[in-house]
């Protein structure tokens, strides 16, 4: 057998671990961002692979060698760039046990544990961000891990495309898009939506822009309405509407509630992209991300919700979280089944086989490092861990507003904040980069309209009250 | 910082490194499946997440409590069924260094490492595999570690569309689908393809079934030729042809070289969907799998070749490799660069950014595994893993040939025997359940030309001979 033994591996394995966790401990004598020019890593290979085994003992410093000076560290707690990617140690230890298992839970029957654990996570987890009954799988709804938000938001689109066919037997599965199918987003919302319309076969035409509320970043739901219904008029057919809560740019969020509200005449789904701010929801005092989200009297609520695990929520790439309040909904649209894939038990009804909520067939099982995490961490430490960077984020902005030099490009959302200096736009950029130079933050930029801004999102697994300290220290100098 | 010390992940680390030995050194002990009725893992879960942490120590054996009972045993090494999913030893100590880097290489900037030892990889297992040098980076087209080979095929379908849009400036992405759009496979092809061509959007109707050559279970490059010529005559746009290596039922085969001759003149993108068979190549004497892929002086060779690591190549999903040999292709149909995502390096066009090779933005830094493999087994390992389950299937073959109350439903293809009752349909259907209950080994089903099949799917990665008596002992009762 060409693999390591069990006992090969508890000795490695206990190797690995440390080398991971010394690399941890020593993360902050490296800088964020490595000044490295294309190739070089690649250059540090042979042409072949080699022909015989070599010791895995000596992996580890391997990788040191060709990597270790010619990397972006997002594990670094200076690293406040685009969102935090939270591979924490935690979760590191569910995903070991999910490689250990080693399974498969394309269907039901191929890993009953890998289903009904995420099924069960899921649905503790609406419970916790205060989402209502009818998205867990107890009600009729329910939670998924995909591999990220884009994917997310591609699957919320062929349930969408299906449901709005004219004829519910076969929908857009057997007939494809006409052309006149439309999704609805603003010029904040996240690229992967019009990514997803263009895996999707729309084209950018099927893509519509609608307008924010004056001097907001958040979509106006009356130019939402009359943008559907003039449409509607036209003969074309509202599919999907996105609304973001947090967005990537400034951390704006649409309003939900009114996006439910024009959408609802129309029939078309209404998918929630929350990829980073979701999670938050976990805080009472910041369950307003979740305002307009869930059914009420007067309102339909959304059909899916998406946030990502694995920004925010402590659970390494990739576990990205997607809810639907029909259970049937993503099976509807993706579900084809040749005889190799048939099972008595998928025929019976009975269970829920996550092939059929996502595009790739094979998946493995994610939601252990999920479930790590929760009993790792209780929703006391997650809770913990989301306040302490949203403190962060109120003392940086305070110390914006408080300097000569700065200025808050917007009011800081959570944990992100956007500035910029105040002696224009040349000064923002020359900020960024100076800051960026340092070593000891990696920021990014984006663009306010039109003008530069710098974010700073605070999020990293390890970074605490003196990563502020030292963040300060580059942006005040 | 609710996270874990690096210390405490160093204690915790090694526990969870025994628990990972201890259960594949125990895993015999266990049915490959068990016998569990839906919905029991579930209700062993609380309603609501836990408030505070519990110890991490007591994880595994939660999780062996929780699921302990209930689950379909991948790794087991009498799993039989469907194609193996090979979470070897060796490739969970890449995953851990990947987890504790914790990198996201969505751009070449955002991880370098990620990105560069990809392509590296990528390119020396193409070397190794046989594939031409237009498949490498190092030659102007690449290799990209996907999710699965069902994203694989979606992606190059979204190329393909790109590439056969009238206009090259922005082709499918303004268009979109028109309806008119055609993919060919036949009945044997992985459902896959039928998902992919659902998912762009072009119905069931953009999916043509071509006949197989009689008395096989391979594409009939003539019935592929003429119907063609009959869509391009009915004002069809043929946009890609899917040729399978290695089909799931049966191990079957498309003549790729002809059907490479076939697409030429429409210029349809050809895709090889060899998941399972394609790393056999690293094999000479399994060399064969390639035939037709690599461009030869009187033919085009095809345009993307897909084959999963997280199958046979002792690579714990997920890894699926997919090559094109244009490097533009992917970027072409799939990039979108909003102001956040803008950035120096890949405004210079001197690296790869992968998410453009991707449905998902995010994505982990999954080459560490494969090179894990490739250092810790060298090819030479490799080889002897294929070999080894080649040499069981060819001697289960020759029993089967000898059993009376056995048959042969085809020729043995690589590691995969399809094989039946002599009786008939209704013992080849008592023999499945019979050898699925025996619990010592997992088999699928499946149809050939209507009737019933039994498929052993050797491939696990700690199955051996020892493993082929026991599944004798099953079958031949
Ligand atoms: C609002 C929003 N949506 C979607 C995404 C895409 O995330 P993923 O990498 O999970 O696809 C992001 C990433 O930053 C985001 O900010
Ligand atoms: C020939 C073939 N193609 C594609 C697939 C799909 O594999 P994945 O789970 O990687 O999408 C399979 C799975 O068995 C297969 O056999």
């Amino acid at each position: 057998m060409p693999d390591l033994t069990p006992d090969e591996f508890r000795s490695l394995g206990h190797l690995f671990v440390d080398a991971v966790a010394d690399a941890r401990a020593g993360i902050e004598r490296h800088p964020v961002r490595d000044a490295v020019a294309p190739g070089t890593v690649r250059a540090r290979f042979a042409r072949e692979a080699g022909e015989d085994p070599e010791p895995l003992a000596a992996f580890p410093s391997l990788v040191e060698a060709v990597t270790g000076d010619a990397d972006t560290r997002w594990q670094h707690p200076g690293f406040h760039a685009f969102f935090p990617a939270n591979a924490s140690l935690t979760s590191l230890l569910g995903e070991l046990l999910s490689g250990g298992a080693g399974a498969q839970g394309m269907l039901w029957s191929t890993s009953p544990a890998c289903t009904e654990v995420e099924q069960a996570v899921t649905d503790q987890l609406a419970r916790a961000l205060g989402l209502d009954e009818t998205f867990t799988h107890d009600g009729g709804g329910g939670g998924s891990i995909q591999d990220s938000a884009s994917s997310a938001a591609l699957v919320a689109l062929t349930a969408a495309l299906h449901r709005a066919a004219p004829d519910p037997a076969t929908g857009w599965r057997a007939r494809g898009v006409t052309g006149a199918e439309r999704v609805y987003v603003t010029a904040e919302t996240h690229s992967s939506l019009a990514k997803a319309v263009r895996v999707a076969g729309l084209g950018a035409g099927g893509l519509r822009s609608v307008a924010c509320s004056p001097g907001t970043r958040a979509m106006d739901p009356a130019a939402l309405a009359a943008m559907l219904a003039d449409d509607v008029a036209a003969g074309l057919v509202p599919v999907l509407v996105c609304a973001t809560v947090g967005t990537t740019s400034t951390g704006a969020s649409d309003p939900v509630a009114e996006v439910v509200a024009a959408a609802a005449p129309h029939g078309a789904w209404v998918h929630v992209d929350a990829a980073w701010a979701g999670v938050a929801a976990l805080c009472p005092e910041h369950r307003w991300v979740l305002g307009g989200v869930n059914p009420a009297p007067d309102a339909g609520g959304v059909d899916s919700f998406c946030t990502d695990a694995h920004k925010w929520l402590l659970t390494a790439f990739d576990a990205s979280l997607l809810w639907v309040r029909d259970a049937t909904a993503l099976p509807a649209a993706l579900s084809i089944t040749p005889p190799y894939l048939r099972d008595a038990h998928s025929d019976s009804g009975a269970v829920v086989d996550f092939r059929d909520w996502q595009v790739p067939l094979g998946r493995r099982f994610r939601a252990l490092k999920l479930w790590a995490v929760l009993h790792g961490q209780g929703l006391s430490g997650l809770r913990a861990h989301l306040r302490g960077h949203v403190a962060l984020a109120a003392e940086l902005a305070e110390r914006v507003r408080a300097h000569d030099g700065l200025e808050l490009a917007c009011d800081p959302v959570l944990s992100l904040v956007c500035l910029r200096a105040s002696a224009g736009d040349a000064a923002t950029t020359a900020l960024l980069e100076r800051a960026n130079g340092d070593g000891r933050v990696l920021l990014t930029g984006t663009e306010v309209a039109g003008h530069p801004v710098v974010r700073v999102a605070f999020g990293g697994v390890a970074t605490g009250p003196e990563h502020l300290e030292i963040l300060w220290d580059v942006l005040s100098a």
